[in-house]
Parts: structure tokens; sequence; C-alpha cells
């Protein structure tokens, strides 16, 4: 199968398309902009969204659903906020069809107009932001910790699965403080909450910081993020924390009794992180063989292959395998074992490197003889040898998988680190930009104006201004006027 | 809280939108016909998912997710779908709004038309069985077994929360088989999976049996269902499976080689559930008190109030509490502990009777004396005070659980029971339809023209031609022509 992959280092893009489509992530759909998350793919999201869902509900968030339609009115209510999604949105009119009047199929309902159009929802803080007015009368009802699992549609021109669609899966949490240092901490801490997950189960390093007022969320205050390096030296946003500050509140008049009897103004927040993950995912690890998933998301993470001659050799490998499954599963490993005879192992070999199983274990009638497997990790593509004499192989497989989480964060981090470079004037900059890629740490002097015009020359953004900016006095590399410290740009997707 | 609920007897149908609203289950959005499920209520709903969920994979499915909207001129491919879905459903024409001319708000931009529109699915046959079309080509690729969790759209003009909403979440199942008989098993078993769900998990008796022609699904070859008893006498249809035979692989072309190197069509199956189960859920066990919920779908199993006066008081009886809950909790019981100050126990009790908690343990400085404490039933609203020196406190619960989740399914079953009759006359079917209510069990001739002519009449509908129906010669209660077997006929939800 990979031998048909394009190599990553010719042509990133098409090897990335490629590769979603024979791994069996995700496909295009009849739909223009819309993918189809095939089984395999859907399987690496449904882990994503278990451990989420898991680390959502240990910070007191509890899951609920509302509409996915909006009142058009209603995108309206905060000024920056229609802004930013008015300009790419599906848009309902009607609510029937009916028969044509040549017979040979439906068309709209004329009759069936829809009095107020409805959006179908980019993001729902306004429909929220309607339902907690009825939610939220006191201090006592606050703070109110909302996540919603759900689909959301924005009208993208040009797409790329996972990483750009029309539609898209996500989450969205939408909480209310009464304090806004209350609504500061919430945002902050749901950033730490993605970037923990981001390094601690999908392997991938990154960059938590604070947007520029250009990038910021339409109708939020600040817009906290974590950015991660992509093996083609481009950035990729990975999660968003929105500081809503009162905007939401005053748009549809959500006030609440204080505990000292004041009528105020409620605070929010606003996070989400979306199947854009898998893009991610996908771009930070893997290679010219396929798929290379952290043992912490893959599906499978042990597939053992049998390799025999006539069911007699089979039935005696698979005797061996089946006591090596039940140790594995009883540790909580993931095995599949694979002995269909409508394919030769070396094609398995290849199937099983091209959809990322972190661990294979190959076992031979020679094998049974010296009681030995043989070992192949996906990520180095190195083979060993085993003695099953001479280790437990449960537990050798256990701290192997771990050994290979941590390995595959550290080439990621080695990898950003390598591609991160200060740049201290502007050929530099753009010298760095056009040959290098990466983030360049760079003095910025804090305009909308000089970011846009640097966006202009080079496609470069600012990521974010690192949470851990330490104070350096400089000139800014476009301008040279003053500046307080680096920001991170890069070009991105 | 409770107080305030209206009486089942007196009002069933304000019972139920009262209970569903002030139990914090759902309640109605400003989008019309679309509800907003509450957290206490999408909890109950997470339960019902993960148990599916797990039974699916058990039963060898994936997940996957496929688009939201599905072209006009796809909806048309099967002649009988367009007519059972075009009627009623969002229609999507333009992708973009733009500032009005009078600038307060915004319009449909008319230069952001569809070329074709686009509907919200209001259930996805054609657009995955347009995908199916390349996953498919030989016997090798069967069976397809695929399982989505999502949000569909039909436009329905009289709205219930839970029971009939525009918008409600579901899950779909879409199988594709090599031959006729191996898609009927899989449709068969997918009615026993949900059969299995409702009565075990639930606690709701269902009927299996089979759609007559005038209820099936449109597209479908049968439909197979299962049919639930509320306490109004009210049936409820609560899941359905559809042996589509070739219908879709037909109107799509999918086609596959088969073993003997034919070409074939694939034959296909479709099932679903939705959070309509979440209103069967609370009709069928609920009282005057509030929801009762059977504790394996309880988000709370059991809850712990405190009677205290100050705060050392409220220590000592903490501190055996935690001891309580601990012990509970290794046994994966589920237990909130509420010591609020802001409210007194009585109006806690009456709170955790709405809420449907199946046990709720009271303890005061008295039962710290004694080493006592008091355990209140949900479902009976029987209390017993429990000497904690002679029992192991949390066998005594975890045994009490089941046994509430049995007596729940029993009283259900009771009642179901006595709530399904013979109908052997026109003149009894009619009184009992009217005066009585429940499943008539009657004489029918099979055709579609006398099962019209009886709801007209009456309102019931043959909720289903039950799976172990006896084969018996008799008479049409309507028409008087010959019959081969009693069907179920009910005025259902």
């Amino acid at each position: 199968m990979s031998k048909g992959l394009p190599k990553r280092s010719e042509d990133y893009s098409l090897w990335y398309n490629e590769l979603v489509k024979r791994a069996d992530l995700a496909e295009n759909s009849p739909v223009r902009g819309c993918m189809v998350i095939k089984p395999y793919g859907y399987s690496i999201w449904e882990k994503m969204q278990a451990q989420l869902d898991k680390m959502f509900k240990e910070t007191g968030h509890t899951n609920a659903y509302f509409p996915l339609f909006i009142p058009k009115s209603y995108l309206s209510k905060e000024a920056s906020h229609v802004e930013g999604f008015a300009k790419e949105c599906a848009v309902v009119t009607h609510y029937r069809l009916k028969n044509s009047e040549d017979g040979k199929g439906v068309v709209v309902d004329p009759d069936a107009k829809l009095e107020e159009e409805l959006i179908v929802r980019p993001t729902s803080e306004t429909v929220i932001w309607s339902t907690y007015k009825n939610w939220i009368q006191s201090y006592r009802d606050l703070p109110l910790l909302v996540n919603q699992w759900a689909n959301v549609v924005r009208w993208e021109m040009r797409t790329r699965l996972f990483l750009r669609t029309a539609e898209f899966l996500w989450q969205e949490g939408h909480t209310a403080h009464a304090s806004k240092q209350e609504a500061i901490d919430e945002t902050v801490q749901m950033m730490n909450v993605y970037a923990e997950f981001a390094e601690k189960y999908m392997a991938v390093p990154v960059i938590k910081g604070v947007k520029s007022a250009n990038e910021r969320f339409a109708g939020a205050e600040d817009t906290y993020c974590i950015e991660a390096m992509m093996q083609d030296g481009k950035a990729l946003q990975a999660g968003t924390s929105h500081f809503l500050g009162q905007n939401f509140a005053k748009a549809f008049d959500v006030k609440f009794a204080t505990k000292e009897g004041a009528l105020d103004y409620v605070w929010g927040t606003s996070w989400g992180v979306s199947t854009r993950l898998m893009g991610a995912l996908i771009m930070a690890h893997s290679d010219d063989n396929g798929l290379v998933l952290p043992p912490k998301l893959a599906p499978i993470q042990v597939v053992i292959v049998p390799i025999y001659k006539g069911d007699d050799e089979l039935d005696r490998i698979s005797d061996k395998a089946k006591e090596i499954i039940a140790k594995l599963r009883a540790k909580g490993i993931t095995v599949h074992y694979d002995h269909r005879d409508t394919h030769k192992p070396g094609w398995k070999f290849a199937e099983y490197e091209l959809k990322g199983v972190p661990l294979r274990i190959a076992m031979g009638p020679r094998d049974l003889e010296n009681n030995t497997i043989e070992l192949a990790r996906r990520d180095t593509l190195t083979k060993e040898t085993i003695n099953l004499n001479d280790v437990e192989i449960d537990a050798y497989v256990e701290a192997l998988l771990e050994k290979i989480q941590e390995s595959i964060y550290q080439k990621a981090l080695n990898f950003r680190n390598e591609m991160t470079t200060e740049a201290n004037s502007w050929e530099e900059f753009e010298d760095l930009i056009e040959n290098k890629g990466g983030f360049l740490s760079a003095h910025w002097d804090g305009t909308t104006e000089t970011e846009e015009k640097i966006k202009e020359l080079t496609k470069a953004t600012i990521r974010c201004i690192p949470i851990d900016q330490k104070a350096e006095e400089g000139k800014c590399i476009l301008s040279g006027k003053p500046s307080k410290g680096r920001v991170l740009f890069a070009r991105a997707y």
C-alpha cells in the first residue's frame, strides 16, 4: 500500500492528502467542503474525545446540547461577532420541498419560506447566551460550566480534509462567572488543559500564548491559544480559549444579583478544539510509510501477524499468540490479531505501517521453536527479536509503548526547537521565513498596521505572544519602533 | 419544588411538560421546535449513549461520520424515500449574509445562492449509500457495519420536548451485506439489541414486531420495531430497524463482485434510536413527585443529605459520610454528597425526588449516636433505618440498587400486561380504545384500507405485528374479512 504514497519531502501537501485517504482517515464527500470521517479516522477522534471529555469533567464541566440553528437576528447582537461569522455561513430559508412540475424531482416550495432565516451554527455563543439569560439570576447560579460536543458549519471556500472543512466536529465550552478574574482564570485553565492534552496524548509540543488583536476571536476581549509546529515548518493553531469579558452578557442582557445585592453583567468564556486536531496529529509525526500514532491515541496499539504455511502451522502459532494477547489485554493494551489468509505478511506489514500501529509482533515457525517473537516499532522502523524466556512480555510491551509515546513527543519537540529561530533584522526575517520556515521569534511594535504589512510581505502571521514572553527591550523588525518583547511569527495552516 | 408539579392523573400532558422542565432535563429553545437539552438531561442521554455504543461495538459495528447536508437531488433517488422526507425538511439555499442597507442588521446575500439546495439530513441513507458506492467493490468488503451518532432535522409542526422535535439527536446504523438473509439477520439482531437495552437498562418492557406496510420506513422493505406502553395508556415506538432490501443499492448503483464472480446489488439495513428514548424513560416510570430513574441510567445513584445544626455537627456527620461514600464508590456506585447550607434538608429531599435519584441516605446527629442511616427509595417512596453494625453498607446498597432496577421494570411490565387486552368485536374495540386505552390485540384483514379506516374512526394505529404472533384464524374486527393472527393496535405518541 504505502509504496504508492507520495514522498513527504517532495510534495508535503499531496503527501498529506493521500495519507489521509489511504490510511482510511477521511475523504471528501459529495457535498462541497464537507468530509466523511471514515471508521478508522473516527476511532482516533473517539479516543481524543474520550480523553478531553474526562479532562473537562475533572475540571467541573458538564455537557449539554443547544440547537443547530441560530436565528439570523441573534448573530447581529454582538457587533464584532457578526462581522466574523456572517460572511461564510449556511442559511436555511425554507422548510419544505415539493414535487417539481415535470415530475422528475423535487423543488423548494416557495410557500414554505421561513419568516426569519436560520443560520447553521458556526459557533454557539449567541444561542447559548440567549439561553443563559434564563438560567442565571443570582451569584448562586454561577459559575455555570457547560460544554457541548457538536457539529458546526463555516462556509470555507478552500477546504482541506480535517484542517479546514465547511462542516467540522468540535467541542465548545461556554462558561459564565461572577467576576472578571474568575473568567480569566477559567480561560487560562482551559488553555492549559488543551496544552496538556496536546503534549501528553497527541505527543505534540505546543506554545501557549495570547493572540494579537487582529487574530482574536470575533467577540472576545482576549484569545489564548496553543500553537504547534508541523513537519513542513508551518504552524497550526490547535486550540483556542476566549475571555469574552461582558460582551455576550451585554448583547443578551444576562445580569445577576451579586452577593452584595447589586446587579451586574456576567463574565464569560468560550473555548474549543475540533477535528482539526486530527490534521495536527497526522502532520506532526507521520512519514513516507504512513501514519505514526502515539500509543495513547492509537485505536490498535499492537498488531500480531502470524507467518505460516498451512492450517497446522497457523494453529500452533495462534495458540502462542492467544497467550500473548490475553496477557497484553489484561494490561489494558489494545491488540489486533490479523491471521487473514487473503493477504501476505508483507502486505500486512505495509498496511499497519500506513495505519500507524505503534507496535507490530511477527511470529513464524522458527519463533515457535526458539520461543521468540519479532517486535517492530512504527516510529523508528526498528526491529528486535525478543526471547520470551527472558522477559515478561506484557510488562515489556507496556513499557515500550510508554517509551514510544515519550520518544515521539521528544522528536517533535526537538524539531520544534530546531525550527524556532530569533530574527533580529528584516533581512534575516525575510530570509528565514522563505528558506527555513518554522517559528520566528522577533520584535514587533504592537500595531495591527505593522502586523498586516508583515503578513502581506511574507505571508507570516503573529501566531501568539507567548505566555512566558520575557521582557526584552528591542526594535520592531519592520518599523524599527520600540518593542517590549518578542512575539512568534510563522506561516500557518 | 415538586409541590408545584401538576398531577399525572389530572393532566398527563401538562405533567410531562412541567416535569421535563423542572427536573432540568430540557426546555424549548428560541428556535422553533428545537430543544435545549440541559446538563442533567444530557447526563442521562450520555449514559444511554455509552451503553448503546458498547452494545453496537460488541456486535461488530464501528462509528463514522457523514455530512450534515444532503444535495437535494439525492433525496429523489429513492422514490418512496423522497415522499417520506421532502415534506418536512430544512433547506439551505444561500451561503452568506451581508450588512443590510439600513445598517441595522444582516440580510441574506442574493449573490450567494447555492447552485443546488442542500437539505439538512432528516436521515442519512442517501448520502451514506452514495459513499458506500466507493467503499464496496467485492464480497471481501462486506459486511460493512457502520454507525453514526448525529443530529438530524425534521420540520415537525407540532413538537414536544424529546418526543417530537425539529432537531433531535440519534444514532443511525447503516449496514451493507452480500446476501438477503444476512441483511435480514442484521435487522433482527439490532431490534433485539434495542429491546435488550430498553428492558435491561431503561427498565421499559417492549413488544418486538414488524410494522404494517403503511407504517414502514420510507424506502424499506420491512420495518422491525420495539413498542412500549406509557402510563397514560398510549404506545410509544422506541426504536426501529429497517431491512432495506436492495432499494438504496439500486438507487445509488452499489454493486459488488460475488464470491462466484457475478455482479450483484448489495443488501442493506438501517436502524436508529433517538433522544425520543428520553421521553419514553420519563413517561414510563415517573410520578407526581417527579422523575423515577432506573439505577443503571441514573447520573446520581445515591445522594447523601446530612441533617445538622452548626459546623461541628456537620463535621462529625461528614466524617461518617465520607467513609460510606468511599465504600460505595469502590463498588462503582455514583454518590453525591449534598452538604450545602443554602437549602434545608426537606427542600433537598423534594429536589432529589424530582430528579429521580434512586436512593437517598439521610444522616442526623441521632444516627451518629446509633450508628444508623435512613435509607429512602425513590421508586416506592419507602424508608428504612439501617444499623451499620448489622450490614455491609456497600453490598447492601449495591443489592438494593439491583432490586430497584428489577422492581421498576416489573412494575412497568405488570402495567403493560394489564393494559394489553384482546378485542373481539368492533364494539369492544371502540369501547376499550376510548375508555381503557393500552394495547388492543385484535384481528385485522391485512389491508391498508381497513387500517386507515380504523385510524380515522378511533385514532388507533397498528403498532406492530408481534414477532411472536401465534397463528390464529379469525375475522377482522372492522371488515369481518379473514385474518391469520392478531396484531397490536394502540393510540400512540
